[in-house]
This record gives structure tokens, C-alpha cells and sequence, in this order.
């Protein structure tokens, strides 16, 4: 299978052109639109919500990931190896979370380079095309990078006390993992301070509260009203464990 | 053919993990996003586009439907048999008025539980897995409600007077089915009172009018303008029959 | 491979309904989303953008296209044969771009018709199914229209020095093809000159600059910032070149 993870909005032909490819490419290969407004031009956000995401891969999944700001200029194109499931992407950082929690992830660069290659669209024409050869169990030619060296967005907390996405819903998901908290502490978002709920109709309707997502994140959240409008937040803004 | 519908937005990874589910348990079956707005938090309004929409159903079809503000509370899980095409999703009325419309329509719970279930998400865990079984044609175990037992959203109207939908080009979609209302007759909004059309052609640039629309509800529209915005209405405002 | 380019949106039942009645018709033929928000109501703009994503298609392909404010009237569906590639859709310029860049490309009425068609749905109750049968390489009954008879948007420039989308990043894109322009060239959008720039990092954060984008259209953009909001333009307003 392989699973798309890109900051490039579900408007726009930019997804479709890149699954053309990728239906060209390996027709019998499901391809799965995970999400298409991961955090706009921000990597380190991006990475949190990913590494979170792809912990439901198995064996064979492929992972094709553009968040992807500095198209076009020096960052390296990258598969990130994690043994039976890949990532390919641009190296800044976006893996960088899945690369120090996975035992024997390894990077390596992609060598290969299309006939024409667009300035501003790799995600089509470089990291479809490997993605399908990977997803076709096919081997694509690459360096591979020292472990120990230099990575973008080494520096990067293990968890991230920031919102890093908020949903359809109003739900404010952090990059702080559900393992990180027990459920005595409280969450301070500006001048409120949250308590653990185990889901939502555990608490009165409009009540605020923080629990562990689905997707294994620490998330506030109200019931049947939204938690963004109420404390008035936004994507970056910062949280504060009490 | 696996038809989705819920309420997860276009946005976020919700309906992007739901569909891993599906294409994992059930390579085979297409599956189809009927539509990922429906009505946020309102059974009562998508039950009675759910309805319209299933219209188009053959025989093997299993809709995965979820809108469900009860998620992780007492409401059951369920499977709506109508002969040939089932109905996946909570017991909160969204299959309410399919029910009542389809003869030797039979409610029967779900009690298979995955190993692991999270509290905000049966759409993934619980839901998904069971639509992809019903779909390769297995069997899921449960137990047959009386179909003369109480159910949520019996007092709900046949045709439900109200904008349920809003669509992309302005249109508003009310709970009315096309049958229930005669050409001669018009309905009201507000203040203003329309009458009815044939298509949009029929009337002059901006003209307003209801009509049948593609899915057998009666529908308010304008030639080539927003209906929405000349009427400046929103979901759940009601209209009147004179 | 099916290829959708339409202005229904990415909300609502629209393409899902249309995709039902691809997936039972062709249910081997991959069904690929290019775009659901083409310029809305809006054929001339549509066109141009169309003719510009259309350059990489592959024999065989079918682009099923929905820009059809003038449904239920007078206006023809046609296929669009282009030696191997088919375009189906409503004849209102709409494939004229294409028309006249592909030497040998014939329009043909589309004779066909279903015995129930709405009048306002004809993309999921006419196209979907011609679409459906000429990629399962079925011939569909209609007949030759004269290439030097009238067309509508005959009279549309080649290049149309407009703004025909804005994406999700902010890019301004317009209906100039990339050949029409010199690198040494500018573009007036309001009071703002701008030059060109190989790619987004070859300017300054915030900077402003036009280029050939990925799918050989002019674009305006600003690196790492919405180039639509610093202009203050929309879509349909005018570019100049200088």
C-alpha cells in the first residue's frame, strides 16, 4: 500500500497529477490519501503528526510524504528504511521523528533523477515514480547516510508542546505522545488549565478537557463544541504541561 | 462496493485511516467517498440525505456511515439489512429513515469487538472492519432488534421541512422528498417565496426557484448566482409549504 | 485511466455519485481526481488550465470534465477525439483550447442517452457512462461536427493573460502558456512589476516572481508567503506583460 502524506490541501490538481503517476506506475498497488493538509511548509510540525500516523504501517506500506518548502534548492531526497516500511521524501526533518524512535531506521539518498525534472513539483516527478518502484518491491539506486552524521531537525524535542494540527472537528492535536502523561496532570493552553477525560461524553456538552487521540497524541478537546474557537488557538501556538 | 459516509470533513487523517482499514481487509472492493460533509453532528438531517442518496444502491453495496456525536457513549453499533444492501454505523437514527422506508428493513447489533478499540474513533475500529467482512460476504455476528421495539429518531418527520445541506455552488438541500410536493405549490423562506422550476436554464440569470433535484429532494437554487447568499440562510433553518 | 476534471467541489455528493457509476461500469479502470475545483462556472478559465494538465496524458486515457453551467439547456455533449486520448464533457468551449493544439483532434455529438437523466446532474447520468464505456475501449454512437464550423470560444485568445486559479499556497496561476514569454519579460499585476525566477529559493523569503510552473503555465508567487494575499487579486482578474 502506499500512503500519502502531503501539505498540498485537497484543492488543486497536485495530488491527482501525483496519483496518475503513481496509478501509472504500479496499478495493482492501493494507494491511500491519509492526508492532504498536514502542517503548510513546516516540517517539525509535520513530523510529530507522522510519526503518530505511520505507527498503524505494515509490512510492504510505502510512504509518500511532501512537506516540502525548500523545493527546488539543496535538501537531499531520501527514503528513510525502517525494515518493510519506507518513507520517501525530502530530508528536513520531516522524518526526523520516525528516525530516532525506530531501532535500525536507516536514510539513504535517491540517486535517480527523471529525464525532466520540474523545479517546484518533486513530489510528481521524483518521489512518485521511487515510491512506486519501492511499493513494486523493486530496488531504487541510493547512498546511504551515516547514522551518526548530522541530521535536519536533530535538535527537535521528543515531544512537541505545541498544536500541531487542529481538526474538522475543532480538536486541538499536540505533538506531545499519550506516553508522555499521566492522567493527574493538567494541560494549560493561555489561561485554562485542562483536565484528563477518558473521551468525549464523559464530560458535560461544551466542556473542555485533554485526552489520548487516536491516533496515540495527546489532544484538547470539548464535547460537541469546538475547542479552537473557544480558546481562540491556533496551529504553532504553544501548550504547557502543569 | 464499499459507499462512504460520514461527517470527518475533507480535512485530516480520519477518513484516509478508515479507507487503510478498508483496503487492507478488502483489496477487491471499490470504495467510494459518497460524501465526508455530511451533516457535523446531526444524525437527524444526514438520515434524511443518507436516505435520498441510497436510492442509487445494487444489490452487494455496504454503506460505512458516520455521524456520530455519541462516539464512546451507550449508543449500540449496528448493521441495517435491507435485503442485499447493509448499513454500517451507530444506532442514533441516521438509518432511521432507510428503515422505515424499505420494506423487511432488520436492525441487528454488531457484538464482534477489536482487540483494541479506541474511544473516539469506532469508524476506524470498529465500523470499518466490519463493512470490509460484509463486503467479501462474511457474516458478523449480532443480535436482531424487534423491529417494533422503540428506536432513535422514530418521532423524526417522513419529510423534514429544513435545509439540510448547503452544496458547493450555493444550493439548498431541504429533508423534503420530491414526491411530497406538487409543481404548483411553492415553499418559503424568510420572507421571500418560491415557486417552482424545472432546471436552472428555465429561469432568468439569478432568478431563484425549488426544483427535484438529482437525488429526488427538493432543492432551492438560483440560475448561475448563490441561493445561500441571496437568502442568507443555514443548515437547520426551516422552510414552509404554502 | 479515467481522468476528472471538474468544478463540483471537493464537499457534497457530487463526485462520489459520479464515481459510483464509474467504479460498476468499469470497475478495471483506474478512476484518478485531477481537480474538483476548476474555475467555477467558468468554461473559458477552465479551458486553458485543462488544455495545460491534459499534456500528460498517455494513449488510452479518458478525461470525463464537468464545467457546465448551462446543464439542462441547449448546449451539446460531446466527445472530444483526440488519436487516442478522449475528452467527454459539454461542448461550451470547454475543450476548445485543446481543440486547437492537437492537430487532427474531432468533436463528435454524443447521440446516447439514459432513460432517466436529471436535468441537472448529466456528469454522473450522460458523461460518467460514455466515459465509463470509451475506456473499456467501447465506441459510443454520435456524429463528426465540421472542424471549420462555428465553435463556441472561438474567439478566446491562445494565451489568456488571466488569473484562472489561485492554489492552496497562494500561487497565482494564469493562462499563459510558458512559451509565450521570455525570461527578461514582466508581469504588471496591479502596481507590482514582477521578474522572473527560476524557482521559489532562487528569490528572497516573501519575494515575489513569476515562473514556468509544473504544468508549463505562467505563475505568479512569493516564496515561502501567499502571493495572492500581498497582491490582493482574484481569480478572473487581468495580468499584463511588459
Amino acid at each position: 500500500m502506499i500512503l500519502l502524506y502531503t501539505d498540498f490541501g485537497t484543492t488543486g490538481p497536485y495530488v491527482g497529477q501525483m496519483k496518475a503517476v503513481l496509478r501509472r506506475m504500479a496499478p495493482d498497488v492501493p494507494v491511500v490519501d491519509v492526508m492532504h493538509d498536514a502542517p503548510v511548509w513546516n516540517p517539525r510540525a509535520a513530523a510529530y503528526y507522522l510519526a503518530a500516523l505511520a505507527q498503524q504501517s505494515e509490512a510492504g506500506d510505502v510512504w509518500l510524504c511532501v512537506v516540502d518548502p525548500g523545493v527546488g534548492g539543496t535538501r537531499l531526497p531520501i527514503i528513510l528504511d525502517c525494515g518493510g516500511v519506507s518513507f520517501v521524501g525530502p530530508d528536513n526533518g520531516l522524518f526526523e521523528i520516525i528516525n530516532r524512535r525506530v531501532p535500525g531506521a536507516r536514510r539513504k539518498t535517491i540517486e535517480w533523477r527523471p529525464d525532466s525534472l520540474s523545479a517546484t513539483f518533486h513530489g510528481r516527478d521524483l518521489f512518485a515514480p521511487v515510491a512506486a518502484w519501492l511499493a513494486c518491491g523493486e530496488d531504487v539506486p541510493g547512498n546511504g547516510l551515516d547514522p551518526s552524521a548530522e541530521r535536519p531537525g536533530m535538535d527537535w524535542p521528543d515531544d512537541l508542546a505545541e498544536i500541531i494540527y487542529i481538526d474538522a472537528y475543532g480538536n486541538l492535536i499536540t505533538g506531545i505522545g499519550g506516553a508522555a502523561l499521566a492522567n493527574g496532570r493538567s494541560i494549560r493552553v493561555g489561561n485554562n488549565e485542562l483536565q484528563h477525560a477518558g473521551t468525549f461524553s464523559d464530560v458535560p456538552e461544551g466542556a473542555l478537557f485533554w485526552h489520548r487521540n487516536s491516533s496515540g497524541l495527546i489532544e484538547i478537546a470539548a464535547n460537541k463544541a469546538r475547542a479552537d474557537e473557544y480558546l481562540a488557538v491556533l496551529p504553532g501556538d504553544f501548550v504547557e504541561i502543569v
